[in-house]
């Protein structure tokens, strides 16, 4: 028996199918088990990626004490209590962002991995991007100088695309539509680069999806810094993924190709991060040492099951994400009023009782 | 005597002088005089310029029959006295952007305007750079489908540099700080580009500049044709200009480096615009035929001097783009709360009185 860590994937769709393949790339983590409701989907899976045994049900899956970690990737509003449940099964969780569908769920997740002291994993995976963390350099060094404006835009096509049949269609499934979807990978980001959000000023409208959610939604966000961020991001576009930093010694810019997105190991060879410095007429590009999110964020956590790792985004940081979004949403439904972070964590968890 | 409009410069600093430039580029316009209260600075302008006659007083320079339009570039605040003045002596009247430094001298601009029937100009060159004439062809015959999202940053780093010995340090002089004096040419372009503004959500910080002015904002519009756009403009970084438009069938991305935005004859050569259909891994670079913003706009109103064109941007365009920098303050102000374009004009039309 091979000493990688056994990780099993939950729920068998199309970023399972990505993150399997992620976690195939490396050598730390083997994919020993998986469950879907769907036999036909269980039998697919393991065919594709070689895997030996799938589980009839989720809580024979957790029953399996050779299973060290579960791969959540079911539908955000299905979070909570798949993933309590493994907790308390006592397997590591790594679930796919955002780690709920509110932050009433959310909170309940971070108070369980609170009470289990397990391990807990968000995939927040964007800011392992070779740029950001070359972003997030500049910054710790000096180069950047102070950051006064930092912009960021996540878009793409899903919201035509959308059907009755796809959870993503539904307000209550997937509340603030490309934004919890795609937005929130910059809410992380930007707060991993600037640290915590102080407050959200957002207009978010559903212009051209059919579907229940918004399709188009800017926010800006003032961080405890001092700095404003911008996050834009719409689902009726071809796909943009783009950060640009301004700060007071340089700008840098960074453009990812987002049809290689899914490729994670390729994605740094169609991405550019460009460095601006005063006088300069061309922008000089800066050399990113080449990474894979997807691989990278599941072996962490793989060692983090056997206590050899620390898992980098938890519980904390995926309600800080989290809460940009209901702070999005509720800064749009009051007419763009800015609508403070902290109050808005607070309110999630003095509501217990709210879906 | 050659044939050529006979203009004369009125405030003779460094924006007078890329101007004079732009003209001198061109056939159609002379400069034929200038005045500035300082004999000194008017020599060295007649000088730099070979142009033959200075006015000892506004007054004179009025009244001399033989100047057919005045090209003003005097500080903002100064406006509304000195185009007025003009305006009443019967000169035509180009005036560098924003129209004015207040919202309540903008509409007694435009009042003069009317009541004389004169000609006026104002400076919101941007929209006249080949980059988005090119994005207005795009709009206009269905390449990009529908727009959801427009983004746009003007950013430099003159809030460093800023002393209380101009006037652009002072709030009463230059309310809005970058935004009236960077973000206006987006405010303008993007409604050239979408249509009429609806309302306007925005943060604005006074960050690393000494001025009293705010040199960090961010700014959302909601357009009446429901797309959403973005302004983000600093004073504390080195200079970036950039567009980006979202539609359902395609994307453009336009970059202009800042460090040639004075030489408009030269600026298309340091700009890309670059085009982005679904599917498509590179962006593709779009053609832009050579345009030069400052001759083209001082030509056009040398014409419209002698009635052989019509101005592009007269004092209803300038007090609309204006009318954003007032809401983006006003909302600032009212911690983020939308604020109506129409609102906001309308109460500077009912409030006279104010400065």
């Amino acid at each position: 028996m091979s000493d990688k860590v056994r990780l099993a994937s939950v729920g068998l769709g199309r970023w399972a199918r990505v993150l399997a393949r992620g976690a195939q790339r490396g050598d730390k983590v083997e994919l020993y088990s998986c469950f879907s409701r769907d036999p036909g989907k269980r039998a697919a899976f393991q065919q594709e990626f070689g895997i030996e045994r799938s589980a009839g049900s989720y809580e024979e899956l957790l029953a399996d004490p050779a299973v060290e970690g579960v791969i959540i990737t079911t539908p955000n509003d299905t979070h909570m209590d798949v993933i309590t449940q493994a907790l308390r099964a006592g397997k590591a969780v790594y679930t796919d962002k955002p780690i709920a569908h509110s932050l009433e769920d959310a909170n309940r997740i971070a108070a369980v991995v609170a009470e289990t002291g397990g391990v807990f994993a968000v995939g927040h995976s964007s800011r392992r991007l070779s740029g950001h963390r070359e972003m997030k350099r500049w910054i710790e060094d000096g180069r950047l100088g102070e950051v006064s404006l930092a912009e960021a835009n996540f878009s793409n096509e899903r919201g035509l695309e959308l059907t009755p049949q796809t959870w993503r269609w539904y307000a209550d499934k997937s509340p603030g539509g490309a934004f919890i979807q795609l937005g929130v990978h910059h809410a992380d980001t930007l707060q991993f680069l600037l640290g915590p959000v102080k407050n959200v000023t957002a207009q978010a409208r559903k212009l051209y999806t059919k579907s229940e959610v918004p399709d188009a939604i800017m926010a800006i966000l003032e961080f405890e810094s001092g700095a404003l961020g911008y996050i834009g991001t719409g689902w009726a576009s071809p796909g943009v993924y783009t950060m640009n930093l301004l700060g007071t010694k340089a700008n840098l810019m960074y453009d990812l190709d987002f049809t290689h997105w899914d490729e994670s190991h390729l994605a740094d060879d169609w991405s550019t991060l460009k460095s601006q410095f005063y006088g300069e007429s061309v922008r000089q590009p800066v050399e990113l040492p080449r990474t894979d999110m997807f691989r990278e964020q599941l072996e962490e956590f793989g060692l983090a099951a056997r206590g050899e790792a620390t898992v980098e985004v938890g519980a904390t940081e995926a309600v800080r994400a989290l809460a940009v979004v209901r702070a999005v949403i509720e800064s749009s439904a009051r007419g763009g009023q800015a609508v403070s972070l902290d109050e808005v964590i607070d309110s999630a968890q003095a509501s217990p009782a709210l879906a």
